[in-house]
């Protein structure tokens, strides 16, 4: 699969390896007219362009800013911006590929983008190609199946307390993002429940420097966290129906 | 990174595509001496060996058959029987990358085997690739997110289907496995609910034949189903805490 004029690709691109990303994603950033990266101000801005970087042979790059905002008007307004510029390059002829840390539909600004180019482009212009996502990379080094059977696996952000402590109910497998705010509330929610040896934590999961991979924190002492450390809470594991013997 | 002597690889390959493997999966898979293959019956054999064929330049294939059971004793068994041949051929020096589809700690036998190589082989020795989950392609193919900001993103098996209506009750996207088998149960209770629209129907995607892709269920008929048809079903969306506009 390579660009086609006036295509749109929303691609994601993996954790920041560049052999994370798939042949599929390679391809289409390899043959597109131009690479669109968002950075969020205050994020690491070269991380998504470092892990294209094997597969960059002189594309234009537009860069563009967005502000992390906790405000739907504002992100909209951005983002309706940031499709407009999209559209025109599109209806010169050119081929835009959104790179994504990530998975696209993972948790990502990609979404803003796709709603602001939905009323200007037919759906059959705009191809997303998923990618690798934080949790599976992070899971990947520890070796502990995320789920098997019947387990139930959810993520979610670590922001709201009162629902990760309704989550811990009602999964199997926890996967909590942006732990770094409140870390010590989490780890008295944990430790209340015996969860702390059945937690991990991963940051910067081959992104080369940085990386942060715990497993087990009953003997942590939470230091300065990476605004992106996720946790992974294996908290049991579901029989099957009707099966006696242990699985 | 190239497949080491001595060592064993946990290859997630992805839905079916070639060009949906990684990198690292397909220098992997190209640099391995052998490639296991492990086949449930009565699910399609082909789909692994075919979606790494472009990859295969005669490297030695060992396919191994496991019995779909829901018992814990055979399947243990069984895996530890394969995880005793796949230790003699480390200990000679080769080799070894088990190809997944998907994701190989998501919902993938991958984990058995893992079980049954823990004792025998230093954990350096082992080494996973995450790859492209059946619940993202399905995703990317529909362009909607699956998740933003504050949502929850379940996923679990449809089998349980009072596990199910809790599940719908505790996040915003719910992705549900074999929904083959309870499909009319399955939209009854969407239906009682009003989320008939806000579910989708995938399966096969990106495998070649027999792609069905189902975006909204209001009119839609059951007919015969792939066994792992996966469903994804859009509940609601959280706002940002503190927030008084829309999202």
């Amino acid at each position: 699969m390579h660009a086609q004029p006036g295509h749109f690709y929303a691609v994601g691109i993996g954790p920041g390896s560049p052999d994370l990303l798939t042949v599929r994603a390679v391809r289409i950033i390899e043959s597109a007219d131009i690479i669109l990266t968002p950075q969020a101000k205050g994020t690491n801005r070269s991380l998504a362009l470092n892990a294209i970087e094997p597969y960059r042979h002189g594309q234009e790059v537009m860069c563009v800013n967005y502000p992390m905002q906790r405000n739907g008007n504002h992100t909209r307004e951005r983002w309706s911006s940031v499709a407009g510029k999209v559209l025109e390059k599109l209806q010169q002829g050119k081929s835009v590929a959104m790179i994504t840390i990530g998975d696209p539909l993972i948790f990502a600004t990609t979404s803003y983008l796709l709603y602001g180019l939905a009323d200007g482009l037919p759906k059959e212009r705009i191809q997303l190609v998923p990618g690798i996502s934080a949790f599976q990379i992070g899971a990947s080094r520890f070796h502990d199946p995320l789920t098997l059977q019947e387990d139930r696996l959810t993520l979610m952000s670590a922001t709201d307390l009162a629902a990760v402590e309704d989550a811990l109910d009602h999964c199997e497998t926890l996967v909590l993002y942006k732990t770094a705010g409140v870390i010590n509330e989490l780890l008295g929610i944990l430790k209340q429940r015996g969860l702390l040896g059945a937690s991990k934590l991963v940051s910067c999961a081959e992104q080369g420097d940085g990386e942060l991979l715990m497993d087990g924190l009953e003997n942590w002492q939470p230091g300065e966290l990476n605004y992106m450390t996720t946790m992974i809470i294996r908290i049991g594991k579901r029989r099957w129906r009707g099966e006696s013997g242990a699985t």
